[in-house]
């Protein structure tokens, strides 16, 4: 694709409607803003469409770049983005640990589930108050009331939070009260979403798709991008697969191929990558020493009494033990990766 | 799961008031309007709730049904469910043929393709307006422009149409110019939208998720129906797997085992299910032996320069051989059923 | 690839031989024998390798072949092969009905069966006497004390018989009590097995491997066919998907478009390719609407009792019934696939 | 199932001859040697079983066991299974790194690859002398001469060596040359295979299946222990799924989960796994941090002239950056798993 360096948002306007005819998309490509700069994204074309690119006054610079998620590939920029989420950086080196159960049940639960994260040394608190649920009869959460409750327990402990929308007339009210805006593995291709996502103001965590490509969750983290947020972190949480024996199959080779691939952070989400209790410590553990940029886990105060995904949430106890070993292992990481670049850098190239 | 049949709106209110305490889903039941009937459905609970549940007074009936999707099951209604769209019916026996072009790109090309699909014998026009489209850059759709043009050149040859919804807050410009509306199988999921349509006074066309399980699927028309609108029509476009000789693997078999534990009906869309224009025929004519109630299939004016899915779209002489196969196939299929019962039983019980 | 006619075999080495350092495959050639012919087939290779085989004395003529398939493509044989197994021929145009127990268990139960087989109208009795089993501990097959009980019991009613080989070493046994001989899905890249089937003087039925694309399917049977046996029919039986409603999903698809892309006739199994009873009817029906050459479905005298897959075998009613079906069928496709070409072509040609 | 330690092989197959009536297999079990003890394993059967096998005389202990794989289960065996591969051991705790070429090419690339192997640091030697290739005409290795340049290569640098076996036939001369036997992946389910390797009297490697679960895996090598040979490795090559971004998919958390459920190390092949060499390191980094026992890797003297598999083969000088960055995280794991139990249990239990 060609990405454009303009003068500005009338600059931009005046290129696509001129080579409104060269293209053969239907449709006037649109000017994008991206860190205070100005672009235009086209498809490849012609010729003919480059050189009269070329000589179009207000436009700087013309990129031409392979794949077709170019402003989160590496090709566009070389070092990974860090993304700020309240007190916290995702992308810096070291890894983050967000911790946080399922949903928010009760202001018990949440208080509770916060005072443990916190006292974990988790970074984020995470936590659903609006439930994407298979069934239409199952809990779907506490909505508004749920982001009051989970905001008022993380600003009691300190940490800020990331909470699921699901649908573009929430984003509003989840901004209101969250630190960072999840969308799940279902709305991956939710594009309108996705679109109102761009303006919200807020860091988004997007998850993978449940059966989507690397270069899908790419271009889906693109379409946040294009509409004016590039605070995106992309979350991995296993893809299906034919075996049960684990809820989903993480794809931790497809997480650090993200990584490789775009300078977005990544985040491993082990939890709902296998859905069982007893491996969520390896493959955290896996997930950092692959290099990726934090972890995100399901914990409950009591997960036998969980009203949802009790079954892949740990207790407090087994949170404190992991993020010791987290931290232990990412301490230790140093002489592993020792060499001419930062530690963060390992994922990116194998050399 | 418990299906009461009550009195009114207030007993089911009533219900779920005084059932809160004995349920374990965090949340209270809601009443169900189905057909003129009020419902209340709960999950299958402890013995002391069914006890409670049959003093109770305004509880005419209590059925236990033991699938996660009860007002879409075969148990609750053995018979199909014929749904109509503006003068056609689907779910009556006959097959009935859904084609059009993927996207609507200009009046031109929109009544050609209308002229086209009349010509050719087909029962229902599709045409998208709003496109789910994996790349931020690739052709969107028409949007409100497109539903014009769509329904114009329907209404010219007297067709129904059937166009995609993406989001809830497009429910009702998509309502005031199709006769249904679509769920793409990006959208099989996105459970605010299959609310939103509860209530949209259309028969809506849902398509399977690309990696949903068939049980899944009927959960997500469960959303539908629960919310009110029974006027449902599935639709088995392919799910992902690792063969890339086809785009999707059309699950015909997860077709036929839809319609055996659901009473909607079932539609196939092979070209989405393949990929490839020479699989459409054979595939089609699959379907129709398998007792499906209709196929969906793309058809171009001009396929070479469709702005989208031109690789899998029939040409209008090939829709026009492929009705006449379908229907003369339809025909033929009264012998092969003969017996006791009628012909689109088959699907149903292989006996 | 590029596919020689020469000679005789000294021919083909001599050419294998003044050739190797042209090519970059680690190894010589091998003469293949098809049908009379001796051939020789190498990798595309350079221009300067085209130009000195076309010099090479005893070189009759040199086809380029697109996949990596050559002898079993339609490119290189347009029409279908006709594979004759006992007084039956498969891909001739009517479909063939494969029908038996899983397993030969005694000889009451395969004399029932083939009996029933026979009277249900089904035209190739099968039944497995070497049984790859997941477990080592499950039933293993009466080995060739079953083969004898299946070639008495089929020979009793007249029909010709089809049963699995797992090993080189039981080509032997198997060919002289089978009249064709079934690669099973787990040994479809068993690939000692494939070249010791190219000269047991029997047809093969080659199963599709559960997670095998088409193309690898292609090249298996081309291991077979390049050693000296082109008598191999394809049976597609299922592949590996995430959704467990069925015991694997039947891709009938693929099942056409290997037909499409082979002259080898294809038989579709819906017992494997279900799991599922109910299911069994629609999908034969659905893949002889389709154009494959015939189907293959597990029937046990008393499915309850059967020591394997009981719980997807039919009845011998239930068989009588679905033969008379797919009979009755097959006849009424006539009208269907009425114009220029036969019957048999359909599948292979959307137009 | 029930596992019986009995006297001797006579009271087995006393004990067996005498059920047979109470059991539903279809055949007699017979006695497995299992580490100098006589084990007779049957299916759970009734009460009525049970009170028998309790009275017979001979039978000193019988072990109910829940999983269809009890010999190699955690339940028979709770600590892991050392495997010596010449004078290297796999399971001990540190994590072993088996290197070597896709293919045996020839004298000169063999002792190259050995010597670049030895020098990284790796503990044993790879090379395929039998090729399982997907087509009938690229290079299907050098057989026994490939057998006998391995060893003398391996022996001049005194590594030991593993390399695929691929027929029953094959077992006795790959024994001859081999210090260990490989089940490839398409192998996994050749049970005749499995049962020759039972009496080989070396160790055995087995891939996982592409499109196996974690519980087929685990009795495919229920299959060779139950033949007699208790010196197992399971090695975890990538599953297939749906994103051809890398060309399978590592299940690293179904290696987590098989070392839980079974008693034999796991070993990673990151190559196969991913297809991609720029993911090889962080994917073994990875699995040595999830706790398997070792990682299996491919490397060339020359990727790019490689018969086979060049674009995942690391060169020998990224194959010593990776042993040495293997061997430094494997020394600072022990604070990360710093406690009660020794290193190498951390993968089993998450505490």
């Amino acid at each position: 694709m060609l990405v454009l360096r303009v003068d500005d948002v009338a600059v931009a306007e005046e290129v696509s409607r001129a080579v409104h005819g060269l293209l053969d998309t239907g449709q006037r490509a649109k000017p994008v803003r991206f860190r205070g700069e100005v672009l235009l994204v086209l498809p490849q074309g012609s010729r003919e469409l480059l050189d009269r690119l070329r000589t179009f006054p207000g436009v700087k610079q013309i990129h031409e770049i392979a794949v077709p998620y170019p402003l989160v590939s590496r090709e566009w920029q070389p070092e990974t983005t860090r993304v700020r989420v309240g007190n916290v950086t995702i992308g810096e080196g070291m890894p983050v640990v967000i911790a946080g159960p399922c949903s928010v049940e009760s202001e018990v639960q949440v208080r509770a589930a916060a005072d443990a994260a916190k006292r974990a040394g988790a970074h984020i608190l995470r936590g659903g108050a609006y439930k994407p649920r298979t069934n239409p009869y199952s809990f779907q959460g506490l909505g508004e009331t749920g982001l009051k409750l989970l905001r008022a327990a993380a600003d009691a402990v300190g940490l800020p939070v990331v909470t699921e929308v699901m649908s573009p007339s929430a984003v509003d009210v989840v901004s209101r009260y969250a630190d960072m805006l999840q969308v799940g593995t279902r709305s991956m291709a939710n594009f309108d979403l996705l679109r109102a996502l761009g303006s919200c103001g807020r860091p988004v965590l997007l998850k993978r798709g449940m059966s989507a490509t690397v270069d899908e969750w790419l271009q889906a983290a693109e379409y946040i991008v294009a509409a004016g947020n590039s605070d995106v972190v992309l979350c991995e949480r296993g893809i299906r697969s034919f075996d049960v024996a684990t809820r989903n199959t993480l794809d931790l080779a497809g997480a650090v191929l993200a990584k490789q691939r775009s300078h977005l952070p990544v985040v491993v989400d082990p939890s709902h990558g296998t859905g069982v209790v007893d491996l969520i410590g390896p493959m955290s553990l896996a997930a950092v020493a692959a290099g990726v940029d934090g972890i995100m886990v399901e914990m409950h105060p009591n997960p036998k009494e969980a009203f949802s995904d009790g079954q892949q949430a740990l207790t407090p106890v087994q949170l404190e033990e992991l993020v010791a070993k987290v931290a232990r292992l990412a301490d230790s990481l140093s002489p592993v990766y020792a060499g001419p670049g930062p530690r963060r850098e390992y994922g990116v190239r194998n050399s």
